[in-house]
């Protein structure tokens, strides 16, 4: 990798890391590029702005969030219901820091979605992600005969917003226990037949 | 009302509106006063930080939720599952703006919970609030046979990030009808007889 693209590299990283565990406000320029041992012309040189290189690091997230929590998750070698059990179980120890950090997304979103249109609708096709994951393991619930028949668009979404409530809470409470103790109640949103 | 007292009054006003429509973080000391129509100086005779302010306008805030959303939704005159879903109906009609702005409450606890204790215990507290209407209406709705005994506490817990979930859902699509679509969704978490 050339100099300059490990550069770039670290302050995709730097950005991930600061803006989870503080905010996208908080995280200055200046706090970036230090974070990333990049001085300020490097900063604009790949970036036009502190947005474009957020955008850049939701890229990111959003591949890692896939790699390591839904693809695992929601694998066919369990059942459909236990897969989005154990992406609870999943988000749950991925949030089990000293400092709860919630949703990377979910986080972004409430931030600035009143303020970064650009921003916001990000987060929203990557929450359109999480969703076809869950629509692909509704649908195979409802085919294998683990619920009753119903609109697996409705249900991923009344899941998704299940899922952002809980890492919400777990973040409030700076308790990621939050998240596992939710997770069982989603087989009663969903309309589980032993749902709890 | 004294002229002092209605300069902090406006000072609250401003926050919860400001911060609200905008985030904590963006608004600043300068841009309160301006909306309040104060000085710096009354600014720091009120309040020693903006923390303090947006702990009084966080009060403040709590108590319209209370008059505005909770109280007229969890009155006894509506059956208790009925009551679940008017509160959710009355949120989506709150948040039917030009742009919706999501929850006052959550938005700051994901916004400062990981850079400020006090503000995240707050809404945490909060949140304790409303998890109270919600376990009255699910106590009342097991006494009356309209869903199955369960632990009242996890069930209103539940319910608490759901509902939290479809205001994040909603801010991030800036579309409060999901608030609505979602709220039947809410008898199947409660494992009502006749859910959705």
């Amino acid at each position: 990798m050339s100099r300059t693209s490990t550069a770039r590299a670290r302050l995709v990283d730097s950005a991930r890391e600061l803006i989870h565990s503080s905010n996208y406000g908080a995280a200055s320029v200046q706090d970036l590029c230090s974070a990333a041992k990049v001085n300020k012309g490097s900063f604009y040189y790949f970036f036009p702005s502190k947005r474009d290189l957020v955008l850049a690091a939701l890229d990111v997230q959003w591949a890692n969030a896939k790699a390591k929590v839904l693809e695992p998750s929601f694998a066919a070698d369990a059942p459909p219901l236990e897969r989005i059990l154990r992406f609870f179980r999943r988000a749950a120890q991925a949030q089990n820091r000293p400092v709860v950090l919630g949703c990377p997304f979910g986080n972004l979103a409430v931030e600035m979605a009143t303020l970064d249109e650009t921003i916001r609708d990000r987060v929203r096709d990557v929450f359109q992600g999480y969703q076809g994951y869950f629509e692909g393991a509704i649908a195979e619930a409802i085919a294998a005969g683990d619920i009753e028949p119903r609109d697996v668009s409705a249900a991923a979404e009344a899941l998704l917003a299940y899922f952002q409530g809980a890492l919400l809470l777990a973040k409030t409470r700076n308790d990621a226990g939050t998240i596992e103790r939710l997770g069982p109640a989603a087989m009663n949103l969903l309309g589980a037949k032993h749902g709890c």
